[in-house]
C-alpha cells in the first residue's frame, strides 16, 4: 500500500519542517503557510494531512516522543545483566548531548511551554511527564536491585529528585551551550547515581 | 515629577497584562492589540510607553527578574548568622511555591523558550541564568563556611546541580500542579540540601 506509506512519510516530513521552524523562529513562527513553505508543499495541500493546526502541532510533538522512546528502547540493555554505565547511558537518552537530542529537546520545551495554554497539548505532556518519571523510577528501582543503592532510599523522591535534575540539565544545556557542556552535563548525572549508591 | 511616575506605572500597568495573556493564552497571543486590550488603554498609545513589541517583551521579561531579585535580596539574611532553614528559604523564592511564583515562573519559561530564537531576550536569559548560578553558589558556599557540608565537596559543580534541580523542580511544579506540589518541591529541596551536609 504505498499511498498509505507516503502519507505517513509527508506528515513525518511536515513535522520536521515544524521543527526546523521552531528552532529558528520560536512557535509563533509556524504558522500554517510557513510550514508549507518549509516543507516544500503547497498550501492548498496541508489540509490532506492535518484538519487543523492544533492537530499539526500535536503531531509534530508526539513525534519527539517517538523518537525519544525508541531511543530510550534500544539503550535499555535486553539480555545482558544492568551496569551503573548502562543506566547512566539511558538517562543521557534525554539529555542534549548532541545536534540531534539538542533539537528534540528545543522543540521539546517549546511544545511544554505553549502547552501550559493548550489543553490537548497538556494532555501529551502529562502523558510524557508520566513515561518519563516511570523510566527514573525504573532507574533508581534498578539501582537498589543491583545493591548499588544505598540502604534505606526512599525510591518514590529520588525518582522525582532525578527527573527534576534530567530535566534541569537538559534546559541550562539548551540554554547554556556553552557553560552546561555535553561533558559536564555526563560528570553531574555520573556524580548525582554515585550519591544514591553506597 | 508625576509624568515620570506615571510612565513607569503604566509601563509596568502592559508588562503585567503581558504576563497575563502568556499565562491565559501562551506567548503568541501577546499581540500589540491583544496586550493594548488587557491593559485597558488605547491601541494608539502603545507607542509611547514601547518602540517594538521586543522592547516591551524584553520589558516584561526583565520585570519577572526584579521581583524575583527583590524576593530575593529579601529572604537574605541581613545581619543574623545564615542557617541551613534559611538557605532553604532563599531557594524557595524561585519554586513556584504559591500564586504569585507560579505566574512568575510560567511567564519566565515562556520567555526562556523564546528566547532560544530572539538574541534580544538571550541576552537577558543568559545575564538570569548567571545570576541565578552565583546564587546557588553562594548557597553552597554558604553551607561550606557554616561547617555543614561534607568535607571535599566540589562546589562547583554542586552549584550546577543545585540549579538544575531547582529549574527543574520549578518546571515540573507548573507542568504537573497536582504531582509535584509544593510540600513536595520543599520535601526533595530539604532532601537535597541535606544530602550535602555531613
Amino acid at each position: 500500500m504505498p499511498k498509505i506509506v507516503d502519507h505517513a512519510k509527508q506528515k513525518e516530513k511536515i513535522a520536521e519542517a515544524v521543527w526546523r521552524i521552531i528552532r529558528r523562529d520560536g512557535l509563533e513562527g509556524a504558522s500554517v503557510r510557513n510550514i508549507a513553505e518549509e516543507a516544500g508543499l503547497p498550501m492548498s495541500s496541508m489540509r490532506h494531512y492535518f484538519s487543523s493546526q492544533a492537530q499539526l502541532f500535536a503531531f509534530s510533538m508526539q513525534m519527539v516522543n517517538i523518537r525519544v522512546e525508541e531511543r530510550i528502547r534500544c539503550s535499555l540493555p535486553a539480555n545482558s545483566a544492568p551496569t551503573f554505565e548502562g543506566l547512566k547511558y539511558v538517562l543521557l537518552q534525554v539529555l542534549p548531548v548532541d545536534e540531534e537530542r539538542r533539537l528534540e529537546m528545543e522543540v521539546w520545551f517549546s511544545f511544554v511551554t505553549k502547552s501550559l495554554s493548550d489543553p490537548q497539548l497538556k494532555e501529551l505532556s502529562d502523558q510524557t511527564y508520566e513515561g518519563l518519571l516511570r523510566l527514573m523510577k525504573l532507574v533508581i528501582h534498578t539501582l537498589v536491585n543491583m545493591q548499588l543503592a544505598r540502604p534505606g532510599l526512599n525510591a518514590e523522591l529520588e525518582a522525582k529528585r532525578l527527573y527534576a535534575l534530567v530535566d534541569g540539565l537538559a534546559i541550562h544545556g539548551i540554554m547554556r551551550t556553552d557553560q552546561v557542556t555535553p561533558g559536564e552535563m555526563d560528570a553531574i548525572l555520573t556524580h548525582h547515581l554515585r550519591s544514591l549508591c553506597q
